[in-house]
């Protein structure tokens, strides 16, 4: 027998910075005609079908008159679109089009649009830079920092994909004046989801200026995507690849995801996510991680919000208890939750273990009062 | 404007063995029982249907008697296999039966096995370990080594997947016995690449063995594996993402993974590069790199072991030519090469440069004359 070691041992520098600011379309240029992408001249936006005419057509034209070569990729708006399918499409669409090793890719667009291009990037290729430009709430507080990249499939959500990490993320609070009323509402369960893992005064904060954040004032609004950022990506420099600080950052969605797919896309990812949160915040009632009141705080703020919290009659309490074993954080088939304790931290249950173990009997009764 | 540097500069550590024998299930199976893979209980083997019978399933036979959960994946053997659909397909399979990020996954076969599994560990559940127990000569040499996992598309080969390095790699040289004469043949071109860019000495013993090699003769068959691997592994660890000498590893397959494709497989791929490689050494030739002597040497002994040194009429020229450009070393547009300084050495072109562009022109009349 003869055996060989294969020596693979490397540092690893993905670092790289978030900005946050109102307008940030001529600092991409600028950075990237500074060489942010060292020689990259080939530049691939892949982005959605509302915001293609909105963002990523005037940042193209930016592009272009910098000097660079630009496709647009465009595929149809909505979390149904986080397909395989739409990744192959647009491969195939970049491989005819003479996109090879040598280009990169940025995504313009929402969480839907980071994820999706994030994981195209990583394997086109076998991986190809890439930046994100952030035009929605949800994509400045969860999706387009930390790396996640995933799509959907029929069986589960963001179970195929890889962590991967931008070169750089563009976080445009301009571009939230153009989302509709709902999408600022659902972009904000996240951010509430933040300030109830990490940070009792960002939640007080929260209470206190709702209206304001509301009616996208910008101090606020500034404020808020800075807020997300920190804690966020605390949380992410601590355990990149989610061997187990990470998970708290999962607070609401092992209900939140499971209601998502259940609902067949009708309620929005933050719209889900709330209810998790509500679900989740009672099963940690339940367990006298957190007392009446501030499981009401909690409840209150989602509901001031504008956010649902309650799961919706149209979904089938038994369905929505099996789905949550597509759950990634399951084991040996067993649920696991991370859970609340009190307001602005999460229970760890021993040394950087943040997920426990529960009983399909005690969720399911919370679901049902629900 | 507010920026936050995310710090993510770590080290990683992505060594593993390669084991190389006559026959190495048992060793598998006592591995992973002596924990390999840490406490991962559900394994997914990955196998194609002709390798199913004959190793995947005595192979799964001994790991459920040792107490792990196992599952056989199987999909139609051959390259056509190996595409975004089929690995969608078992990714729904795994899905259904339960597969978290808890599992790992053995690829049990030949390189599109390998190529396949592996590409699909690194996704699944944003990336899960995985072990290449290889049963081809061609998997042997290149396929299983290096981390290079992919697709194929209508469009390109390997142009979709990732760098993913598996936990270990079994390479048991007594499957071989099981190999079509076809497949044997096909593999050696790869080892005969091997000895074209790193070693005259191996080029020599393969001169004058390749009779007993195939005849598969228990030394000589250990002593190309372990030639193989030492070549392949030295130039791996060197420059495990491709950024320069690795590319050398590319010899042959400009020309060759273009032949290839346009077979539309009917040629195998060690064929192809075959051709691909007495291309390339008529290219250095003309351009003075390698004398006429080292050239006919190079063609006699591909010639010798049985692989195709001509293009198959059946292939359009101008077809093949347009398809160079779907390789992924093409740079602005324009071919490059990796090519040949003697028999033993590729040529560095300037620091850690290995492949050079060539007017369309020069490769068209080489082509034209084959």
């Amino acid at each position: 027998m003869s055996i060989f070691r294969v020596d693979l041992k490397k540092v690893v520098d993905d670092s790289y910075d978030i900005v946050v600011d109102f307008g940030l379309q001529d600092k991409l240029v600028e950075d990237l005609e500074n060489g942010l992408l060292g020689n990259v001249k080939k530049l691939a936006i892949i982005t959605d079908s509302i915001v293609n005419d909105l963002y990523a057509k005037p940042i193209s034209e930016k592009l272009i008159n910098a000097g660079f070569s630009v496709d647009i990729f465009v595929f149809p708006e909505g979390e149904k679109s986080k397909t395989r399918e739409t990744k192959a499409m647009i491969e195939d669409q970049m491989l005819s089009k003479g996109y090879r090793r040598d280009c990169a890719i940025i995504a313009v667009g929402g969480g839907v649009v980071t994820d999706l291009a994030g994981f195209l990037a990583g394997t086109y290729g076998r991986g190809v830079p890439f930046i994100n430009y952030a035009t929605t709430l949800l994509a400045a507080a969860d999706a387009s920092v930390g790396g996640k990249t995933a799509v959907d499939t029929p069986l589960a959500t963001n179970l195929i994909g890889l962590f991967n990490q931008p070169r750089k993320v563009y976080l445009d609070i301009m571009t939230w004046n153009t989302l509709s009323n709902r999408q600022i509402i659902d972009g904000l369960a996240e951010t509430i989801k933040h300030a109830c893992i990490a940070d009792a005064s960002f939640f007080d904060y929260l209470e206190d200026n709702i209206d304001k954040i509301l009616s996208l004032d910008k101090e606020c609004c500034m404020h808020i995507a800075r807020e997300n950022v920190r804690i966020k990506y605390n949380v992410v420099m601590k355990d990149e690849l989610e061997s187990g600080l990470r998970e708290v950052l999962n607070l609401g969605h092992t209900v939140g995801r499971a209601i998502e797919t259940a609902s067949e896309y009708r309620l929005m990812h933050g719209e889900a996510v709330s209810i998790g949160l509500v679900a989740e915040v009672n099963l940690a009632y339940d367990l006298g991680l957190i007392n009446e009141e501030e499981k009401d705080r909690v409840i209150a703020l989602l509901n001031k919000t504008g956010l649902p919290v309650a799961i919706p009659d149209y979904i089938d309490r038994d369905y929505l208890v099996k789905k949550l074993y597509t759950d990634k954080k399951v084991r040996n088939g067993k649920l696991r939750f991370v859970l609340q304790n009190g307001i602005g931290s999460v229970k760890e249950f021993s040394e950087n273990v943040y997920a426990v173990e529960i009983e399909e009997e005690r969720v399911r009764k919370i679901i049902m009062a629900m």
